[in-house]
């Protein structure tokens, strides 16, 4: 094995507070903020404008590093504008894209793929070896099996739990697949390789077996659809509310401008590009 | 923006273990023992005889701070004679009352008013924003939404979620209510605006979807009365278990008195003073 | 109280990482290694090759260490060849196995009597006061209640929840027991003093509120036998798939070897032996 010399490479007005450890390799781009007792590893990039809160771990040891307690070459990346609460823990091997927040206490293990303006909740535990896309929301205290696909404008509320063993325990891991825009309700669980169509509505704790179809509302366990979301009106105004990209915009593209003028506005500079 | 002078104030027979980092503007009264790695933001106060467990994090930032990672004044006060474990982080702008017990790893977030005598189980994430009255004890891993609202004397078991959005992802948020004395038993779910009554009780893993009145007991999902609890009997005695508060009495008021005696004392004390 | 002077035995090839801290009265053998600011307090013995992850905090406080802040004989004891990731808490009184793996940031409270290579998650909370045998497997966020009783080669899946208390609050607790080769899938809460008999397939998000038969398949809220885990077959090549012991060994004592042929041997050995 060869010893890679330690090379920090540190940007403009980076504030690095007290007690941090900082291993080789690593990059800390422009204006990043990193508080009391963080442990980075090797081969960590964290880029400009980011926040790292007190005593997160980046860059955390794989499983591989415990064989002879050398770390191997598992590189993070951290995208720009990340806000990242205390005693978040990341692995290495993980690629994260820009706008990234998190809660508390987060766990996210290696092989993740993690979209751009990604909000994980307080202990959420991401497992790795899944896709999650752009503008996903997850509350507090999700867990994401390996193996999951989520697509982009995604909302998942606590205690979700995406599963992937159909037959526990067993090495034929099967993710579950979330379509754009669905929304998965507080404490439900969905069986391994269930596919949830596009706006669908998860019920609270609904116990999902079977797929669900684009714009359906499921509850129960196991989980029925009872209707299309379409049909689940304001009380006060009588309006729709779902699809809810139409309804609500904080912290999304759209926000303060709608989503069909915005959404408009993409499919013209798209085809003005072809 | 004024720079605040470091203020701290410390009583008499204070402990304070290694590499703790303490802020602007803090009080630590007589008695106060704090733990190895403790961080203590500006403009938190500890009451006498109070324990702090190792790492935790008292006065955790607000969002605001990230915008220019200056402290804005969001004071913590934290009540006489408390026992917070290992690990706890709870932000600045709380109120929270003498004897309060934390397990390990507790999350409260801004905006929490907590009476006296409460105890919050390992784990457990208060989301802030809510009011939770005396002698209120929550197990491990609780989840508590903004806007909630919890009564004196009610027992919240694992893993229950107390939600708060009837049509997420939205604005428009509706806190659950909790009278005094009921029990919500492990892994149940209470949906939005929900009303439970005094000494009701919730089955484990129902799923709350209508107020459930005084007394009743609830179970499934979606959860449905099936008794009260005036018919839940003693196996052995025969003599009934409920109103708990008549045949339990540890860490309550009425500890080793009786409720009744206790009841009647508080009854004419309040009659006299009048 | 007599203080105990300060005795720390380090064996061989011992790796301290930075900010340790080291109690009274501890043994770490040959080819431990330890990471950054671990809290080791009194009494606590490692044993060989084993690694502790950053920032764990073994023989944890036991309540009575808050009276005084005075630290009674606990003793924790974890086996050779561990690896517990970081942040874990362990409190003292324990007795751990070999071959014990965490993942982060688990608790474990003080009376658990915990066996050989057993593998508890991330934020995993184990209560203390119960029973866990050999060759158990739990994954992340499971919640073992004071006086389980878990046998050897069971398998518990996320967010389960082992209860006991039947008349909640009360001083009379009841333990759940689970026999030898049960898989309690995700989101499962078996109530108190329910009993799952050897070779049971809990089903995801069931409320077990009765004892499971040896080999049933039971699912939902409340759960009902639906099946025999021997009707469950792989899709694919129509063989049956449970008892699992048959087609699953990765991490078990049979691994490469099958089941049949590894417990013929044993059989003979103890034969012999007599």
């Amino acid at each position: 094995m060869v010893m890679i010399p330690k090379e920090i490479n540190i940007g403009k007005n980076v504030t690095i507070k007290e007690s941090v450890s900082i291993g080789n390799n690593v990059t800390i781009e422009d204006n990043v903020y990193i508080d009391d007792g963080c442990i980075i590893r090797d081969n960590v990039t964290i880029k400009k404008n980011s926040t790292i809160g007190a005593r997160c771990i980046l860059g955390e040891y794989l499983v591989d590093f415990y064989e002879n307690h050398t770390e191997q070459n598992h590189p993070l990346t951290i995208g720009e504008n990340a806000l990242i609460r205390s005693e978040t823990i990341i692995y290495g091997n993980n690629e994260i894209g820009d706008h990234f927040q998190t809660g508390h206490r987060v766990t996210i293990r290696e092989g993740a793929k993690i979209g751009d303006h990604v909000r994980i909740g307080t202990l959420s535990d991401i497992q790795g070896h899944c896709e999650i896309g752009n503008y996903v929301n997850m509350h507090s205290n999700v867990h994401i099996g390996q193996k999951s696909i989520i697509k982009d404008y995604v909302w998942i509320f606590p205690y979700v739990v995406l599963t992937n063993d159909p037959t526990p325990p067993s090495e034929n891991l099967v993710g579950v697949i979330i379509e754009s825009f669905a929304i998965i309700s507080t404490g439900s669980i969905i069986l391994p390789g269930v596919h949830i169509g596009e706006d669908a509505l998860i019920g609270a704790g609904a116990i999902v077996n079977k797929d669900v179809e684009n714009e359906k509302v499921v509850v129960g366990n196991p989980a029925k659809p009872i209707s299309d979301v379409r049909k689940i009106k304001n009380k006060v105004t009588g309006e729709s509310i779902y699809p809810w990209r139409y309804t609500f915009d904080r912290g999304m593209p759209w926000e303060g401008e709608g989503y069909t003028s915005w959404h408009e506005k993409c499919t013209n500079q798209h085809q003005e590009s072809e």
